[in-house]
């Protein structure tokens, strides 16, 4: 019997370490996968790829206690040297080999991609055919570390607002939002649905827990194949009770993304330096109403309206660009969608029930977030599905913690690789989607 | 055009708002849901149910400008009034009331279950059908608090170990773990399944990040029906690379362990109060080897084995009960499983090929955990896969990762509402479960 006391110690040190902890002249014990090897004669660099960065290590015969050739592309190996200073190098360090172990070999060292170039210059279609192989790009991957940025603080925000996580079934009798585009299985012989949103769920827990969010996969069959779409994506959820109107659920969203902003300055100031990132402002948000906007950016740019009850992808641009030369913002809520694009729980604005008290976040032409106040009241609840020629059925266990009480509220959902996409500066979402579910892509 | 310029200031107090700058004699403002009143004849009590805890509120006529009919259990409300100590209140603290504004008010206020008992009493059944009102309970939803705790602090410590995020496809084209309980589903006219669980993209990350971790659903087709088993849980994954063996794979769950329990003690004391929780001690967790302890308890407590390959749900309870006995601890690894009953990736002892380098965590009598190193190295992968009888269709994704070079690396996976379930003494794991799904149950 052995007993485990925890994360052990390890001899080998991360890039972090080397420059905290090592001094120049010492001797160091580091691992990590040969990125490229460049041998220039009389020495070579190998350069190891571990998940701080790139660490430079130097090969020079007489020193180095192993042949170079002992060393393949895509091996994981560790490495004994001595830590020195180079202002060339990546980080300014680089490790004089004496010793290698090898740890891992490939079965074939020709890479289907040139992953160490500093811009991986391949088709979308071949990094997400070779996914596991395109994100050993440094550049690549950083876009991940950003996504993580993003969807850590919408939780760390959210637990210091007073909210409950929540995990709600992907799997249920009955999607949230209704019509086609939901996803239909064979559940122990009974038909089922996956999830389109937790919509339902995250406002029966408001009645538990006054605040809620989720962070989790959602599914639409949508046969849309265009840039923005995805079959499958992260929903950043939240829904809050005693709200005195939907602006507070706005007012949530925007200091989500000034802590979100922060926060990746703070701590993801490395990824955005290699994607060369600029963080949008959040001081304020400009926020503007649908119709108005709409006709504000049909007079500026000319353009002429087609639809008037939502907005078409053109016009996400115009308002944004809109924002940006009238306002100076990168983002911009648009507000009071029309009610008959909206679904039967949005809360109709009472000074014209056209309109519902609901917005939309732009960002950089794109939407991001959907959100509103929710109707809290049983009958008007009842009376919109019985309006709307829609069915109870299937909606009882919904319908339920309304008839027993339900605060006002309201809340929003933000698609996490969308948001990842523009501020990458990404204009096609699979960029930011580790596993893209699209039509055509169901693997790997 | 209005500005948001972030989370907007409230009139209304939360219960720790009022504990930390409140002082009595003050005039303030509360909102929340009637949980209760006790009308007591010359005063009455308003219970509110505020996501903090319970406030109690005090009628008393003269006082209140306002008719104690004047509100309905299950109704939410605001409350202006003088805040009073009371060391018999909840927090020591009680509200007089004076003016009263109703928020909304329920359309039916009989409860179908007594939600403002201080437990429950009523079955399980009965709490699942109407699981949006039964969690308004204290203590039910106390348990999804403490959820809360656990999922946060494996996050949060993992990210302090250096892992990124990830978010992987739950609609694949083929399962990982193989098998017949995989949820079938129709993708645009293509057969796909439902993730039993992040392993092969997990594993596929390695080679990216080093080391990974995903928090999300997982989905098992199983015909069990089980105080155990459910048809879709969160799971708890990590998998990381440049490991010396398995155990650090174990320490790291030791370590994840320790920082959850001074999380919960530090952030989620009310709670584990309200539940009347002890949390583990998890200094140091005992491994020991599967045939070993097998024959270990099978001596001690006169258990007669019968599966030689597997642990009986009675075996696991006997090691736990040897594991307090013997080592004085809630937690033992059991290490070094046959190779017959863990799936092909697992690494098996070079020393002795029928068992892996593997290992379970029982807590309290139940896995919680399944882990263990994986094989890294191509070509022992595809004959592990060859000597199966196995097929490499539709693996040619993640075989394409190890055929381009991985660490060594290993992982688990850690069933959220089981471990929750055995913190909070539960004896099913629906009972930790915010909406199970299960052989018979898809609503709600």
């Amino acid at each position: 019997m052995d007993y485990l006391t925890g994360v052990r110690q390890k001899e080998t040190l991360e890039i972090s370490e080397l420059l905290l902890n090592a001094e120049a002249g010492q001797k160091v014990h580091v691992n990590g996968a040969v990125h490229t090897i460049r041998d220039m004669g009389t020495v070579a660099f190998v350069i190891l790829r571990k998940r701080e960065g790139l660490l430079q290590c130097v090969y020079e015969e007489g020193i180095a206690g192993f042949e170079l050739n002992g060393i393949k592309e895509a091996a994981t190996v560790e490495i004994e040297g001595t830590l020195e200073k180079n202002e060339k190098a990546p980080n300014g360090i680089e490790i004089r080999m004496e010793k290698l172990r090898i740890l891992s070999e490939p079965a074939d060292e020709r890479m289907p991609l040139a992953i160490s170039k500093w811009k991986l210059k391949t088709s979308l279609e071949a990094k997400l055919n070779y996914r596991a192989i395109s994100l050993r790009n440094v550049r690549e991957r950083a876009k991940f570390r950003i996504q993580e940025g993003l969807i850590r603080a919408f939780r760390d925000f959210l637990y210091s607002q007073g909210f409950t996580e929540i995990h709600t079934p992907k799997i249920g009798a009955k999607g949230a939002e209704g019509g086609a585009n939901i996803f239909k299985l064979d559940y122990f012989h009974r038909p089922a649905v996956l999830a389109q949103s937790p919509q339902f769920y995250k406002q029966m827990m408001v009645g538990v827990f006054d605040r809620v969010f989720e962070t989790a996969p959602v599914f639409r069959a949508e046969k849309h194949n265009t840039k923005r779409h995805l079959n499958e994506y992260t929903s950043l959820d939240l829904e809050m009770g005693y709200i005195d109107g939907f602006e507070d659920i706005m007012a949530m969203e925007t200091g989500y993304l000034q802590y979100a902003m922060r926060l990746l300055s703070s701590d993801y100031a490395k990824e955005l330096q290699i994607l060369d990132i600029t963080l949008p402002k959040v001081g304020q948000i400009p926020a503007v109403r649908f119709h108005e906007i709409k006709e504000a950016v049909s007079e500026k740019y000319g353009h002429k309206m087609r639809n008037p009850f939502d907005l078409e992808p053109e016009e996400e641009q115009l308002i944004s660009r809109y924002a940006k030369e009238e306002w100076d913002s990168d983002f911009v809520f648009v507000t009071h969608y029309p009610s008959k694009k909206r679904p039967f729980y949005a809360m109709d604005d009472p000074e014209d029930t056209r309109y519902t008290l609901s917005f939309d976040l732009l960002f950089r032409g794109m939407e991001v977030t959907t959100g509103g106040q929710r109707i809290h009241d049983h009958r008007m609840l009842t009376e919109k599905i019985e309006a709307r020629g829609m069915t109870e059925e299937g909606m009882e266990d919904y319908l339920a913690a309304f008839k027993h009480g339900m605060p006002p509220h309201g809340g929003l959902g933000i698609g996490l690789e969308r948001l990842t996409m523009k501020l990458a500066g990404e204009d096609n979402v699979r960029e930011t989607t580790l596993f893209p579910r699209d039509l055509s892509r169901l693997e790997p």
